[in-house]
């Protein structure tokens, strides 16, 4: 029988319904692997062992709480929890312990979920790396900024994880460690008490080893009826968008994406390569913009009384970039957010998702950086649900995926069609 | 020769540049002023007496720091700061200190600003009322939700202050109290260290007692180099726009707008009264539609562990109100946004600015209630900018104005024009 740890939340709420296991059990098993092999990964920034084996024993003598009853998760240490520790991954918030839980974390405890702690995140979600490791290979980053909730997963410490990506750092370490990652249409978690980096970009998202999982976690984060993940009526229509960075994909990179469209292809999807319209080709420019801009504004406070503490990426890429950045740039950058999102949605009279990469290939060599975020700047500036799906491994055994984007706000379908691809793939 | 405390900020400057007042004679003369008026007003939640003379002292003792040197202002208990306590305007957070500064506190610290204290917000922002009183009159409420920011510049308690608008708690109190107030474009001053409460609406806003300081402080909150007022080319084409709410003006709000209008034609705008294109009309209910939806889920945490300690209205009109909004709901609102200012903006093509009302009247009686936003939901949804210009007195004897709506992203402009209106007023 599989060990407790090794189970999707979906499989684990059917063991708990049929008394097959009990939360503490569940807890125990995840508390085991950690202990085997936390040491190697480093995806914990804080573990509350005794607060999880506590909440678990009280869920065990309860009612089914809600959606997530019994499921551990770890929770990204840029977003507060009002009884651990949250460091922003940096030194000036190293004794930070928040008087409230962000909504994201008080709609998972609502519906049931138990942190396990809080995972490590790069120095305020930007570029600067934390410890952790890539699971699959302890020489290769996890990606970031969602380093510890990816790794977390994928190296079955948890079941669940919630990251936020601003550029790529959700998607991105979602496919460098081989599990689903999702990041919704812009806004659709709600990001309050959640540190802000970039008020245009920042987007709450979450990792699980299974679609059906991602739609189980959104519905319990989003506070809505949950709706299982559907059957899809024909094979979707599918675009290949390797977008005009493609010359930037590493062979591996590139040929994921053609696999799954030939396997997509072979099970009865239209699938045909396109070019993004014009305005869209900005946008990556347009997010570092928008990015840089609210760099020495939003973190304005840790820049003015703690200026030792920042890294030099954040006080150069942030602080120093974004004070260079004058109003009309900024404007300008905001409005083609709005030219490019009416721009890509059109499209969608035509098609159904876009089939692209979520990295330029395997994770890179070394911990000191986690990865280049070109494929994904531009989804997330397009506020577009997002999902990794692992595919195979590269050549050097790493994770390589691949990426479906939806329409804004069709979310569910996305993951509809996120589902579908992955039994295609499988 | 005026006392220092009824000076403006662009006033207080001048003093300082030219060796004629000490920072710490300003904020002394502003804490006489507290001592002589605030049991009367209750504007502040909390005080910061010695910290604001010392920092006084301090930077009397150096060179100029920046746009705000030596300036006294308040800052809405909304908005985090790391050596004063925020209470929300909640029982729940009656202890809360953060441990850094919001973006715009920071920010205005850089540029030299003295922190006189917190101001009184309604509970988090939102309907129930704090203890803040009419300064023109204690049995009249000051509006809300930035009740305390707009009464203390009103008094004279301080020069400048921060307010935020969901629905319309910096434009409604600053027409109550008889102060100019700022609702910038959605966004431009950077929302970090905010307690949030609807993503797509909450802005944070200013008051001052003229337009020039709020120029000054406008360019303060968001790090950019400071351009004065300029004086128009020529007189502005006006669209005078009552909304379909028009009918729900009390008599001397319809007339505050009609006077202002026949003022500003007689010294030579384009005057003409438009109607709203469709779209527009229904934002309101979007707006209602937002701020609801993100009740329950902004405040999870409040709701799950605290619910004995949150009023009826938050519980009622937020918590119970947005819990069942389904998504289609929330999604229709979302892209209503989309649709109405898209349609907005194309009238700027023959306009430059909107004069409008800032609530129904006069400040209601009571205290119970902070008044009505009906005239403001539109425009915060809309992420227009906005200003409030004290305009006569009502048939209370308290202060009646008019609101001027600019093209988004053309804040500066809109300062200009209010400059102008303000002349062409007085």
């Amino acid at each position: 029988m599989a060990a407790l740890n090794t189970l999707t939340a979906t499989e684990l709420a059917q063991r708990l319904d049929s008394g097959g296991a009990t939360a503490e059990a569940i807890v125990r098993a995840h508390l085991d692997r950690i202990d085997q092999r936390d040491a190697d990964v480093l995806a914990w920034s804080h573990l509350a062992r005794e607060a999880a084996l506590e909440t678990a024993r009280m869920l065990d003598r309860g009612p089914r709480k809600g959606l997530l009853h019994g499921i551990p998760m770890g929770v990204k240490d840029i977003i507060d929890s009002f009884d651990q520790p949250t460091t922003y991954g940096s030194p000036i918030y190293r004794t930070h312990q928040p008087l409230a839980d962000a909504a994201t974390v008080a709609l998972a405890r609502e519906a049931g979920a138990i942190l396990l702690g809080k995972t490590v995140t790069t120095e305020f979600a930007n570029r600067h790396p934390g410890p952790t490791k890539n699971p699959h290979n302890p020489g290769h980053t996890p990606g970031g900024s969602s380093s510890g909730s990816a790794a977390a997963v994928a190296d079955f410490q948890s079941v669940l994880g919630t990251g936020t990506q601003t550029g790529g750092s959700v998607i991105r370490p979602a496919a460098f460690c081989g599990v689903v990652g999702y990041k919704p249409s812009y806004g659709h978690f709600a990001p309050a008490g959640m540190k802000a980096n970039t008020e245009w970009l920042d987007t709450i998202g979450a990792y699980a080893r299974s679609v059906e999982d991602i739609a189980l976690f959104r519905a319990a984060l989003m506070a809505l009826p949950f709706t299982p993940i559907a059957k899809i009526d024909r094979p979707p229509r599918i675009a290949v968008a390797f977008t005009h960075h493609r010359h930037e994909l590493s062979p591996e990179g590139t040929q994921a994406v053609n696999d799954a469209a030939a396997a997509f292809a072979k099970a009865g999807a239209q699938v045909s390569e396109i070019e993004l319209p014009a305005p869209v080709r900005d946008m990556t420019e347009g997010q570092k913009t928008l990015s840089a801009f609210d760099g020495p504004r939003a973190h304005a406070d840790e820049a003015r009384r703690f200026p030792g503490l920042l890294s030099e990426s954040l006080k150069k890429d942030k602080l120093e970039a974004g004070s260079k950045i004058d109003y009309e740039t900024w404007v300008a950058a905001r409005k083609l957010g709005e030219t490019g999102r009416a721009a890509v949605d059109s499209l969608f009279s035509d098609i159904d998702v876009i089939l692209t990469a979520p990295a330029k290939g395997e994770a890179p060599p070394g911990l000191e950086r986690t990865g280049d975020a070109t494929f994904n700047l531009l989804w997330t500036y397009l506020w577009m649900p997002c999902v990794t799906l692992p595919l195979t491994m590269g050549p050097t055994g790493l994770p390589v995926g691949i990426q479906l984007v939806g329409r804004q706000h069709e979310d569910a379908g996305l993951l509809d069609i996120a589902a579908w691809a992955r039994s295609v793939l499988s």
